[in-house]
């Protein structure tokens, strides 16, 4: 089974990319074929104004994906920009995509009320959910995972596919159907939804000392004042990590010794931090070797975007046949 | 000086193209680099439900094209379609057009109007005039052939090139400028504009008999009811050919004579009938051999593309290494 799934290029990842995505990208890979693309023309269409971080984004992200394990024996890892095939057929289901399709677009509607530091009133962000299609059709995805809040998208690639099979008197795309993803709210430092843009996060590839700094300034249960106060580790923005990090019972301990105001939190920051970090350091390690190596990443890139190039140029020419295009 | 300017294949010309533009683009080529596309994209804009017709509406145009003088030896006349490069910036740039530049746009207001028949409503038509800039800026043309309709269209091309140089602060897409050319209204053979889709068209390649039918079934002035009532040649569908075709001494004579009755319609009709032919003569006959020849005409496509991928390759590079794509 062929699945296709992808990231925009924003550079150093976090814990919470990684149990939102990458996670399960890794229980994917062992089991499909996974094309895993970092979309950096989706990049484009809020940032067009400034790209200068770009290259370096995409080198970092790329070096996180592999660093948790994204595999690129296993997996395609390919730059969306580097297959021209993907602008073409873009172009092509643009005409097979009514506007109304993309005015009702509940991310559209959404993103232009929180969105207020740029400008994203353009064409290329109207029709970003035709691209993000394009990148799963033209290579004949059978399976898409995504979170709840991405069903939207889904079901508009999977209406463009219908609409173009159904005018053109074919079958030639499969109608991907979606794995459903949990993904965990990850709290960032500050108690907000982690986000590289709150600097709130803890990335993937923080050294060790960064990651205790964060830890100890993070916000914790906002109600618990003292010491000797009780706190409530299900208010509270630490207490989650533990459900990631720590072992069952360590969580009950913490969770007892909260409610029973028996551990003050700078207790229970230390006794997350060797857990955290245990889940991190092979992580790290392995970025640093990546790092020093950027020909070998560079190298993968090259490799996955042949394969995907042959992939999507089998399906354009398809495509271009079945629309009588010479 | 470098000159763009294209057409829809929309199969075989009439004499409202050769007069609207052909005969302007036969002058162009003589004193500038012309690169003259075969607008196959766009024609997808408004007719993607059904393409069967596409290649040979390519085909057809082309051959017109060479029949009245186009010179492939002079100019490049290539396929949109086939050059990729064009849907890589018509992505790109759709990122620096705003939304509301296109849903101000007149033919777009105009267009969802008048065509009821097709459902054109998609993004691939909102866009277009995105893809025309694109056509225009690709090759970095200075000057823009345009009929009155279509400045505003070129005006949009104007404003994308200027946005997207100052966001990059780069000079790199020229403003093209518009060389205005008058465009005569041709009547066609019921009194309504000319046009293929009234089926009242006199084609560049009709037969001298077919030729002779139509204008012997044309419309002339409505208020000459009978042979003797005196007729108005200002009112008079006909008489705008002999402008074309007939020289300033035959219009005088035509003119006399039809507003003091001493002549018919049917007269009138027979003193225009072999100026048009002596017109349409040589296009017939060089469009023969071109039929008897598609081989010469795909490799003149041929050659014409690879001329026009070479530009658009060189101006690509230098877009994305401004943007910092990889």
């Amino acid at each position: 089974m062929r699945i296709v799934s992808g990231m925009r290029p924003t550079g150093k990842l976090h814990i919470g990319h990684y149990f939102g995505a990458l996670q399960n990208w890794l229980l994917l890979q062992e089991k499909h074929e996974c094309f895993f693309l970092v979309a950096d023309w989706h990049a484009l269409t809020t940032d067009y104004q400034d790209t200068s971080a770009l290259k370096n984004n995409i080198f970092e992200m790329v070096m996180d994906w592999m660093a948790v394990g994204v595999d690129p024996t296993k997996s395609v890892i390919f730059l969306q920009s580097q297959i021209k095939e993907h602008a073409e057929l873009y172009l092509l289901l643009s005409m097979f995509t009514p506007l109304g399709w993309l005015e009702r677009n509940p991310t559209f509607k959404e993103q232009k009320e929180q969105i207020t530091d740029k400008d994203i009133q353009n064409l290329g962000f109207f029709g970003y959910p035709v691209l993000q299609a394009t990148d799963v059709l033209i290579y004949k995805a059978e399976k898409i995972p995504v979170g709840k809040d991405q069903v939207p998208h889904l079901e508009m690639t999977r209406e463009i596919a219908r609409r173009f099979n159904h005018l053109t008197k074919t079958s030639l795309f499969p109608e991907p159907e979606a794995i459903l993803t949990s993904t965990p709210k990850i709290v960032g430092t500050d108690g907000r939804k982690m986000s590289k843009s709150y600097n709130n996060s803890i990335l993937l590839s923080d050294p060790k000392d960064v990651v205790e700094t964060k830890i100890r300034g993070m916000m914790t249960d906002p109600q618990r004042l003292r010491r000797q106060d009780p706190g409530n580790p299900d208010a509270c923005n630490l207490f989650p990590l533990h459900t990631l990090y720590s072992d069952e019972n360590l969580q009950k301990e913490v969770r007892l010794g909260c409610t029973s105001a028996t551990i003050g939190c700078v207790d229970c920051k230390k006794m997350l931090l060797p857990n955290i970090n245990k889940y991190l350091e092979p992580i790290r390690e392995k970025r640093l070797d990546l790092e020093k190596d950027p020909d070998t990443v560079q190298d993968i890139l090259n490799h996955g975007c042949q394969k995907a190039r042959q992939t999507a140029q089998t399906t354009i020419e398809e495509v271009r046949s079945t629309l009588h295009l010479a």
